[in-house]
């Protein structure tokens, strides 16, 4: 078992990463701290792994709020169905928020925890490649609105986050290389030997290798708690973790966040990005080449989905979050492994960038 | 004019008091960073105040969300709204919310404001002496829940607070007198010379005297910046701030937060904690009348509402937010100006002292 400490003063915290974490029966229950538990989780993941967390319980006033499944589920009305819960269940301030499941319910949890009774903890048990690499760490927590994603949320650090890599072998492979894109974004934006090591491994990846697992999700996590680290509420260089979603999202938007998986979404943005910086002249054709080969050779989508318009897709793109007095910043690319912050482009050379990307 | 400062490292900001702050041309712009302004306020306060503060921002993409008058509209529901207003208009992280009313529409701005995006900037401009003297300062902000009050919520300081005192004059009795219920409360936990000056000085006070009513507020607010500061996210000694408000919630809970005002539950509640505190042991006789002798002449409520069953008000109980893991902890007075946190009581003592506020 690895442990990562992802360093926030007294908002710190471990991941703990390893191949049998959800059997140790010491390692959850270390960080629980009452004896009011609440899990959250959603009907697909509820029958793999509720039974063994809930072992950890047995004496405790622990109590199941279960989800369908889905990305349309992460709403304001699911986090108003949780506070009524723990409302009802008379939980304090001192409750505990357990999330096990995918991005949906680690978010979902996450910004349940931040805002009852102005906050309680909560743990995270991520259960897809994408939530163990990405959003279980850095505490960004937060529901979709019906026009953007992520639109209403908190920054609230997670007390532990325990990725199990055993999980991973029975994930689906849509499910799977969604999380992937993730895990190439964090070579491209500031680590070019793990993009290189991905390039040699990706077929090891691919096949679900214990040993390239746990090491692809230890330099995620390393390099994602490092970014979170420097700048934890997104005043400025954390927003380099958005390579690819500017363009993400506002697919993800037009698509009323059906049809693709975020990390679809965002393996398809980051091609995008890609491009647009080669269009600006950052970005050499070769390194480009490199980096669709990589996209193209996991199966993430090259092309945006038929169901997206531009001019809606263009629409959806303003309100993002990078968005500064109504300016759009995006995230380029140098190189790979160096990415920067810009809003010195023309309308023009964005709009070439994302037609190229429309079948 | 007048000026504190609440010090809380990067998320200082100052509380201005005085008599024209409102016509003051450039106070509140001085605190504007955007070309978005979201002036959120509601309809008995929007003919008063909102011209002369859209005034400010004729230049500006000013919005104005306006809800109906009431605790029973600071929801999740309203809170939606907002945030579907700013998404509406593509506002964007560096938008600006301007809260401009009492208490419950400082709380809710301030949610939206501390939820959109994550985070974004507000600013107080409280419009009755309760939001003045508490709701305003130290960044508590929240909705209500059917199950219990301010459930939903998170800390988010605002980025300055503008109290005029002119706009007391106008305040109905009803509102100005539960707004001293909490000027009161700060006398009572840690200011026995304010409570002296109180004593001497309330129908000065009751007479809307401009310079006893700067006095009291600043006094209050510097009270609170003191206690916010030593403990913002009320690990400990914050609580003291909730003298009464355990008893007062649930009475407020009961009455589904209409027929009585926060203010007057809390002067209620405040009574009930004196009283709990005699029997126990930690306050005087003597100082118990004085105490219950200067609610009385403000005109509080002594008793607990008619409405308000005994068995109902203990079950709310148990869901406040000074609950750990079960156990309710309360603020009591060993004296006049200094208060303390217990669970060290009997259920018997408890159950009469709130036995004693039924008619």
């Amino acid at each position: 078992m690895k442990t990562i400490n992802v360093n926030l003063d007294e908002r710190s915290y471990p991941i703990y990463i390893g191949g049998s974490i959800l059997s140790d029966k010491e390692l959850l229950k270390r960080h629980i701290t009452s004896n009011q538990i609440l899990i959250v989780t959603n009907e697909k993941v509820a029958p793999l792994y509720l039974e063994i967390i809930e072992k950890n319980f047995v004496k405790f006033d622990c109590e199941i709020f279960i989800l369908p499944d889905g990305e349309s589920y992460k709403t304001l009305d699911s986090l108003n169905q949780i506070i009524t819960k723990l409302m009802k269940k008379k939980f304090s301030r001192t409750c505990v928020l357990v999330a096990l499941g995918g991005g949906v319910i680690g978010d979902l949890t996450g910004f349940a925890a931040s805002c009852y009774q102005r906050g309680v903890k909560f743990i995270q048990i991520p259960t897809t490649l994408l939530a163990q690499v990405d959003s279980s760490v850095g505490g960004k927590t937060a529901v979709n609105h019906p026009l953007g994603k992520n639109m209403i949320g908190a920054f609230h650090q997670p007390h532990a986050v325990l990725s199990d890599t055993s999980v991973l072998k029975t994930l689906d492979y849509r499910e799977f290389s969604a999380g992937l894109a993730e895990v190439i974004k964090y070579g491209l934006i500031r680590d070019e030997n793990f993009f290189c090591w991905l390039e040699e491994n990706i077929d090891l990846l691919i096949g679900r290798d214990s040993d390239a697992l746990a090491y692809a999700i230890e330099r995620s996590c390393i390099n994602k708690a490092e970014v979170v680290g420097i700048d934890e509420k997104e005043m400025g260089y954390r927003a380099v973790l958005n390579l690819g979603h500017t363009f993400g999202h506002a697919i993800e938007t037009s698509l009323s966040y059906k049809e693709w998986l975020h990390g679809e979404a965002v393996g398809c943005g980051m091609l995008i990005a890609a491009d647009f910086s080669k269009r600006l002249g950052f970005l050499e054709q070769k390194q480009f080449n490199r980096i669709q080969l990589l996209i193209e050779h996991i199966g993430l989508p090259t092309k945006i989905h038929k169901n997206v318009e531009f001019d809606q897709m263009l629409e959806n793109m303003k309100i993002d979050k990078k968005s500064r007095d109504g300016v759009l910043h995006f995230v380029l690319l140098k190189n790979i492994g160096e990415a920067f912050l810009t809003s010195d482009y023309s309308e023009k050379d964005l709009k070439e960038a994302i037609k190229e990307y429309f079948c």
